[in-house]
């Protein structure tokens, strides 16, 4: 790769409300966070670039905190006057958190070194309105003993075919290194954490959507085993809906 | 009052996001909460009956608890599934918490014992995007000390004229006794928490925008003095902004 001297590179840490989005990939039609951004960076900058994420998130899904980079011809004097002008225009639900001068072999999906999400659930049969677009409801009480056994199982080195969706392409190396998976109790919340250095498309819904048919007694824990050797997706292993899905950190 | 055998009252213990409602009382060519909580008893019961709220909320002012009454001539079974009923046909920015079959003589206005307010400031340069509708950004570092010292003084019994509203028609009597006013800080918020009796129209969202302006500096907080032995609002008292109000509880 040719290095181009005269461009800036700049890293972008950005939080966003996905109800409102078609998830973060600019599509046709649609509006999507980095649709928005790109427009946002013309407008401050009158430069038409390209935003890279960190990867994808899909629609309704949240970023607590998503990383981005993009190349300007321009230099930008104050990176704090850049991050106000940007969130000025950008709509309340996308926040730029913080804007960095960075080299120029950063990348922000190839230098990811690890990825956490969580993935909230309510356990109750009323949800408080506030929450209603950054929680998912499960009104049958949940066995979190069972789902962290689970967890347990699921948990490491796999390969993950199982626990993943196949949007029309063959991923080349479907084994992923989940080295935390954690189910929390908080009042009337179960938080799942997973931590891995990449996932596969729709993993952690995947993960979730399974652990949850655990929780509610369709499924024994041990299940998990039969589906990460078996390397086969079954009916066992329901997409958990995206509203309770936040990428949580990006690491680098 | 002569008393009818014939009717069922029933409490429930609502709670509702305001972003998208013209505050809680029935007005025409508006939604309010009201209205849509006379439509969902109409559709479950097949009563037309009129809700009876401890007191208004304005627009975009949120409940994590409001109380109201309404009366029904049939009976109800199950208060349970009468409360799941309604969940099933509001929207999911309001949620009763719970219903409850009381005495005829409960009066969810005129029964109230206490109240509860809590206000929320963002006492930081970018709102987190999940928390838009909820708070009220600050940028500059408020002095939570001065707005302590202003709060001392301001809270106990007084004429609060000058921390109200005049909604075109005069109060009988403006004195109220406002026995706790609390500034609380919890990392990049300031919650401001006022329990009283009773409330006069606007008094805390005008408490608020005063103790914003000690808060920044603007106004000393002795000024709290003034305004309340003068009872008269002042450039000193603006109301704040409703996003940042939620009614926290009712005590009867």
């Amino acid at each position: 790769m040719r290095k181009m001297k005269s461009m800036n590179r700049f890293r972008i840490d950005v939080s966003y409300d996905g109800t409102a989005y078609a998830g973060w990939q600019v599509q046709p039609n649609v509006t999507t966070v980095q649709h928005l951004l790109e427009k946002a960076i013309k407008k401050i900058t009158s430069e038409k670039t390209k935003v890279h994420g960190s990867g994808r998130t899909d629609q309704g899904v949240h970023a607590r905190k998503q990383v981005a980079h993009f190349d300007l011809k321009k230099a930008i004097s104050s990176v704090s006057s850049f991050k106000n002008g940007l969130n000025a225009v950008l709509p309340a639900d996308i926040r730029i958190l913080k804007v960095m001068n960075v080299a120029s072999d950063f990348h922000a999906r190839r230098s990811v070194s690890a990825k956490e999400y969580r993935y909230f659930i309510w356990n109750s049969n009323v949800m408080p309105p506030f929450l209603r677009n950054y929680r998912v409801r499960v009104r049958k009480k949940l066995d979190v003993e069972a789902m962290r056994i689970a967890a347990g199982l699921i948990a490491g080195r796999h390969d993950f075919t199982a626990f993943s969706a196949n949007p029309g392409r063959e991923v080349e190396n479907p084994v992923r290194a989940l080295y935390d998976l954690r189910v929390i109790k908080r009042g009337k919340e179960i938080i799942i954490i997973a931590k891995a250095e990449g996932f596969l498309y729709k993993m952690v819904r995947s993960i979730v959507g399974f652990l949850i048919r655990v929780g509610d007694g369709s499924v024994p824990p041990a299940e998990a085993n039969s589906l990460l050797s078996s390397g086969k997706r079954t009916a066992h292993v329901p997409t958990a809906r995206p509203q309770g899905l936040f990428l949580w950190n990006v690491w680098y």
